[in-house]
């Protein structure tokens, strides 16, 4: 194939770096215009785009197979918290001049690992030249049984709120490579230091607990701006409040030491960002098999409050008051 | 909802220039993280995901209207190529921060317009920050009926070759912004300057072609890259090679103005890309009832060559000489 005068640069790029991953039948190797996927009866296609822009949501100098792995995962987590099983993805991938075939390599290794760990196979796409930034789109398509879509809208009150995970690890990830006194200020040594800095690398999606969400949740959403900005749209297309209990909130050990030594953490922690955890309701009746479903499927769950008829904004209470945020979520613009 | 202190710049952002495009009912408005489609029973989804990049792949000072038509025309290129039907699409969109509210808007208009026009409802995706370029990634979601995609590898021994509308006039339409002699050179009145300026700007994906050649063709591609080197992939694809006849390829008054004054312009017309027509294969029994078809769609289509058995790339004949070329194919890389 390198020796094809016929062929392209782009072409050749395409053909050693991504067209190994497309083990799909329906990617025709990338050698057509376009992919095919049959979709499975009765369902309804869960569809969903996220772009990560180097300078804006990675490092330039992060590994590739890491922003790789966010680049897919970010979108997963989407998925997950809808409910739907990923049926395949697109990428689209703008290069500047000076990323090189090592760089390559490596972001289609990561990418390849992925694709087979969460079952999710890369159909199609293009790669395009940039001028200045390294840009990974990925639109994601996955399936729910037609209608069963878990929305942000179905919370009702009384209804449980639970978190998968832990809260707030990549912000202060983020800040560990942003303020480089912060490690000695918050107490941290090196192991804490290297989980928190992976977790903003490299989110994990819940891709185990869709079923689980399917059958028991009123409500759900994936945690990408913040807990406190994107439980508040929640309650918003619910009609609903809540109160939550922050002494409940999941932190990693790792956070929560932070946090002892800098308790004003506690705002980064619920509006920073980059979290990809599942925030769901669950009625009380469904409580115990929802938390037995996701037992079973190995994500960890827990329970931090209750939907409540008030129309303000949900109330995050530490000690019996509620806490008060400059901002609820983290946005670009 | 300008007003609500819980929303970000971002949600206004979105809520003010793309929910109003969202109205397809399971874009939920765009208020949910992800939309759900019902694919029509029987079928097969089509997948295609394009971008297009600031200074790359258009003009900075493009009008954002074109610059969204643009963005979305390239995608339905492929899917009317592949015979499918547009089910939906999603957008990722990357800003920097020059780009201001009058962008934005004449930026959604052209694209609430076009999605309408095609019937291709905006069904999610994301606006992000990008430090530099303006970025416009596109995944469309076409169907077909279950196993009939047309693809690039059903070309036979004696197909007649086919094309829709004009070859060329895109880019020539570059070239003539790029080389502000060329005008004069190719003795082109100011109508045909910005038939060629447009034809580079806002392609014309050929929707309405697509049961046409899903009842006829036996393959077909959209051409992107060059009829050439687009047209040497669909042969090696099929395992055939082709004899064209370059007398016959279909040309704008436009460019067979230029091609008059300058005959070299035949290397670019034939490998200068950004054309965004159909080039297909059918049978000789189909070819009438082919034409009739593309003509009740109101689509223009020349017959320009045969499918022969050679295995060498296929010949573009002029004058009984086969033409050669410096390079087939437009590569970014």
């Amino acid at each position: 194939m390198m020796d094809d005068p016929n062929q392209s640069a782009e072409d050749r790029l395409i053909a050693n770096y991504f067209t190994p991953l497309a083990k799909h039948s329906g990617a025709y190797g990338l050698q057509d215009d376009a992919a095919t996927l049959t979709p499975p009866p009765g369902c309804d296609l869960v569809l969903k785009a996220d772009a990560i822009i180097g300078g804006i949501h990675f490092f330039r100098s992060d590994a590739a197979d890491a922003v790789a792995q966010k680049a897919l995962r970010v979108n997963l987590s989407d998925l997950a918290a809808k409910g739907a099983k990923p049926l395949g993805f697109l990428l689209s991938l703008g290069l500047p001049e000076d990323v090189d075939e090592a760089w390559l390599g490596l972001f289609a290794r990561g990418l390849g690992a992925d694709s087979e760990h969460f079952d999710c196979p890369l159909m199609g796409g293009d790669t395009v030249r940039s001028p200045q930034a390294i840009m990974v789109s990925i639109a994601v398509v996955g399936s729910v049984p037609h209608g069963a879509m878990v929305r942000r809208s179905g919370a009702k009150v009384g209804d449980r709120v639970v978190v998968t995970g832990t809260i707030g690890d990549a912000t202060l990830g983020l800040r560990l490579r942003q303020d480089t006194g912060a490690a000695r200020r918050w107490k941290l040594d090196d192991a804490a230091r290297a989980y928190l800095a992976r977790r903003y690398l490299v989110p994990e999606p819940r891709t185990a607990i869709a079923p689980a969400l399917l059958a028991h949740a009123t409500a759900a959403m994936d945690v990408s701006d913040g807990l406190a900005g994107d439980f508040t749209k929640l309650c918003r297309a619910s009609g609903v409040s809540a109160d939550i209990d922050v002494a409940r909130l999941p932190l990693s050990a790792a956070a929560a030491a932070a946090l002892v030594a800098e308790p004003g953490l506690i705002e980064p922690i619920l509006t920073g960002g980059d979290d990809y955890e599942v925030l769901a309701t669950v009625s009380p009746a469904q409580c115990d098999a929802f938390m037995a479903a996701a037992r079973a499927a190995g994500v960890a769950v827990s329970e931090i409050g209750t939907v409540t008829a008030d129309q303000a904004a949900p109330r995050f209470i530490r000690a019996g008051q509620p806490l008060e945020f400059a901002r609820r979520s983290f946005s670009h613009f």
